[in-house]
């Protein structure tokens, strides 16, 4: 894929996590359908995961406008997890098993290129999460995938959600980096956009499968990001790293 | 040296960083010495490097005390840095050399047995640094010395600086988890002290050397710490990690 602009400014790499590094919706289902197979509850998995992660950005919207007080992704999860175990008619979790199942945001994998490619353009850069995902969320998910973080970043720490302005500059602020010089990596183009718009270069890594073999996200690349990458691995090479 | 109290609860260890982790008296001396040869200066560097040292608390307090505006170490080193430069009569660095000389600080060594029982405490517990340094300051550190930490937490995240309670209590909660699930590790009482007040455990590492062969640290051992160890790896065999 394409590339373009002077890349040699950049000192740092800011991931998005969710859909970018780890694929939150077959870990989602897998852990649902362990535990609905222990309970012996049957249902469309996808479907559940699929309506938990819908309900991110609206929650989100709430906080963003003031509608709800600030609250972390662990406590938006939860809130959207109360509903939909109503709403799926899912019931019999005690409160220490609903506990553990909204904590599977913390477990969740990475794509298969993700630690590998991490590996390689950790050698070059700082490579950081800068992800809505609470620090804690961010800690225990990287310690127990292994992903080879040098800091955890996080709109926690903004008390701000991406796609904010916020995130971003305090994200370049903690680095004690010029925007320029920091590089966010995303599969969504409006954490690419508004990371562009505060002066961060921006890389556009394609996860087709972020929503299922039945999903539609937008692939087409766009000459406005500075570069663009089919997986991690295309990302470090086309780094240099 | 001496254990007590249940420490199984314990899930994450959060790290002084200058002193404790690193020996900031010899890597300032030693960087100093040598752009001291190079621009043919000759200096006691050992009492540059107590002086600058030195500055550190009072500056701070400033801070604390509303004195001075919220400032980062980075900032407050440089502030000290320019005293000093007229104090020791240095002369003849430009801008640039100034600004490489304050971030020696990013660039300090850890003690021989840090990066060694920091892998073996990882293995059990998410290590974290939990520094008055600024996060950039910790990163860059933390790449140049290989230092395995989970987690950058700093005081600048809480806009407060060690010991006031604030700077525990964001790293606890930015952590997920209970104070009483949190060990302080330093080896400077006042930390460990500040910790224990909001319900940190607490482990002592002596560090005989941290003030130089002349220097007199408090080594003595309290039986208020739940922990006392010689260094790191004596404090994994303690945590059986």
């Amino acid at each position: 894929m394409s590339q373009k602009s002077d890349l040699s400014s950049i000192k740092a790499l800011a991931f998005d996590v969710f859909g970018t590094v780890v694929d939150w919706r077959t870990s989602i289902i897998r852990e649902c359908a362990l535990l609905g197979k222990s309970k012996g509850i049957s249902l469309a998995w996808d479907e559940f995961a699929d309506a938990w992660r819908r309900g991110y950005a609206p929650a989100m919207n709430k906080v963003r406008d003031g509608k709800l007080p600030w609250m972390n992704i662990d406590e938006i999860h939860r809130m959207i997890l109360d509903d939909l175990l109503i709403e799926f008619n899912i019931k019999g979790l005690s409160e220490t098993e609903k506990k553990d199942l909204n904590r599977v945001w913390h477990r969740l994998k990475p794509w298969p290129d993700a630690i590998r490619g991490l590996r390689r353009l950790r050698r070059r850069f700082i490579v950081a999460t800068l992800s809505n995902g609470n620090v804690s969320l961010l800690v225990n998910m990287a310690k127990k995938a292994g992903l080879p973080w040098d800091c955890i970043l996080s709109s926690e720490l903004a008390k701000h959600y991406k796609p904010d302005k916020e995130v971003y500059q305090t994200a370049a602020h903690l680095l004690g980096l010029k925007p320029g010089q920091v590089m966010m990596v995303a599969a969504h183009k409006d954490d690419l956009y508004a990371a562009g718009k505060v002066g961060f270069k921006t890389a556009f890594v394609i996860r087709p499968l972020e929503f299922g073999p039945e999903g539609k996200p937008d692939l087409t690349v766009e000459t406005s990001f500075d570069l663009s990458a089919s997986d991690f691995i295309d990302l470090a090479d086309k780094l240099n790293a």
